[in-house]
């Protein structure tokens, strides 16, 4: 009997690093985590991680074939298959493809996390079957995920699809690029919390939010606190998504994507993000553009979106080449 | 001896409708054109249009094949082959390339301006061999063309690369799309013009161009005082670069283009508006894309720029159906 194919996503993070053996139709057949030791260089990782990915292999090698491994890591680039200093690891530039050359001949590509998650929603997730899409990851950053005609859009150096850095208000909040106004400052899980302690500063809106410290307040909480009526809460939703609607309509004006898909920590608070988010995204867009672009969340599980975003890399790469 | 392949390339317009033989290499056959009449229908249009044609090719139908026809029009649709509701066009809807299907059996392909210009600058122009790059062209409007691994962005529903409405300032300018703040409000041959007349009102700068009534004042004219030192002139020109440089800096987050392209009536500023504008970019971009993205003028010959945009379009089409 012929042994089925899967390959191998892997997901580096800042503090562990997760992969899994994936089918061609998204099935997790095993996964598991290792520590990152992001103090630590690259090569330390993936020893040990082929190490695990080996040990695992040996379990059901009898019943499936190994093809490919994708790998998403942050400031990871497809061109070149390198890492470029990226901020949580202390790795400086690598060349990842050339170092795990060392483990497996097999077929290897990189990219960045929310460039992983756009394939994994085209491959696996809510964007089966459409060619024009955007996925915007909401976390500590806003991430961004561009599929144009079917492919991911790298640009001219692989560094494409930054959308968190794209400007809202030229003398607005210090972002962690060392520019001020970007997207990412209001729109992301970090984004809302300065905006609760922006409206904490210039409101007088009660709320039990003024308990908290901003080191201590997660976005969780604020959506917690949303959904309990905190008017304070719901205000800092309202101003996130306005924001975001409109910088997104934007996106649309760029794309004309089909859908924007959106995914991460902040997208978990489901319809306080989702609602205002469509509602301004309306009233911001160009005539010809109203009434067609869906906003939907991710389809990829949670726990296993990152690891299944990197193995439909492979998975698609595979199949260009048709192998 | 075997006939030299010629396409068609078309370029209807408000006043005029200009269109020439253009051979695989850019180099123009024959061209002429007719007046539009925007008030009549395209029926009226294309019929003596294809007169024109006719006449004109049977003076080299000997030499020449023609195999392919390309048209720019407003409001054009690629993927429906249509033209909706242009501005300047008593049109309303019309399917082009149905209609021109009862005056020659050609293959053909219809798009906007913009996009036109983009394609004709791969073919012919200053992108030749570039895989990711934006055409802006500044005239009346704003309009772009954006090209990602070689081909046109046009979206989900063919009205992609709409650069000139995204939007710069929330409450700003009043826009013929209906909207506010819209790019080419500010960045554009009449957008420089309001900028004139907001420094005229805000500012005690003297200048000749205060003698001249809004519906007087041309591009061409700022352009002129500001070569000859027009204090005003030259404040306009840093504003409308300034606010150029900041929007194309998104445009590199979200693209990461190898160069962007300026076209158009502004664009004939010249340094007036390239210096500027490369030193407004290079401020606004985020690190990893500093000093990568060129700036560059239009490679097509002014005249006959539209009429090899839509020639490229059609060649495009058929090199990628290898024709």
């Amino acid at each position: 009997m012929e042994k089925t194919k899967v390959t191998i996503g892997v997901d580096i993070g800042g503090t562990n690093t997760v992969f899994g053996f994936v089918d061609k139709n998204g099935k997790i057949i095993y996964s598991s985590s290792i520590p990152t030791h992001s103090d630590k260089d690259a090569n330390q990782l993936f020893e040990r991680l082929f190490n695990e990915i080996n040990t695992s292999y040996k379990k059901f090698e009898n019943e499936y074939k190994l093809v490919g491994i994708g790998i998403g890591a942050p400031n990871a680039n497809y061109y070149k298959g390198t890492v470029e200093m990226p901020p949580n690891l202390n790795w400086g530039m690598v060349n990842v493809l050339e170092l795990i050359k060392r483990y497996t001949p097999l077929p290897s590509a990189i990219t960045n996390d929310a460039n992983a998650a756009a394939i994994g929603e085209m491959i696996f997730g809510a964007a089966k079957g459409m060619k024009n899409f955007i996925v915007i990851t909401l976390g500590t950053g806003l991430g961004s995920g561009i599929i144009v005609n079917g492919d991911l859009v790298y640009g001219n150096d692989g560094f494409a699809g930054e959308i968190g850095h794209t400007i809202v208000f030229p003398n607005g909040r210090e972002c962690g690029c060392g520019r001020k106004g970007c997207l990412e400052t209001y729109a992301s899980a970090t984004g809302i919390r300065r905006t609760v302690f922006e409206l904490i500063s210039s409101t007088n809106i009660q709320s039990k939010l003024r308990e908290k410290s901003f080191e201590e307040l997660t976005s969780k909480e604020i959506a917690d606190a949303a959904n309990a009526g905190d008017k304070l809460a719901l205000a800092a939703f309202d101003y996130t998504a306005k924001i975001l609607g409109m910088k997104l309509a934007d996106s649309v004006a760029y794309l004309s994507p089909e859908a924007i898909i959106l995914f991460g920590g902040l997208a978990l608070a489901g319809d306080l993000i989702f609602e205002p988010t469509k509602k301004y995204l309306e009233e911001n867009l160009l005539n010809i553009f109203k009434n067609k672009v869906k906003i939907l969340p991710s389809a990829l599980p949670g726990a296993e979106a990152a690891v299944l975003g990197s193995s439909a890399l492979i998975w698609n790469e595979l199949a260009k080449k048709n192998l």
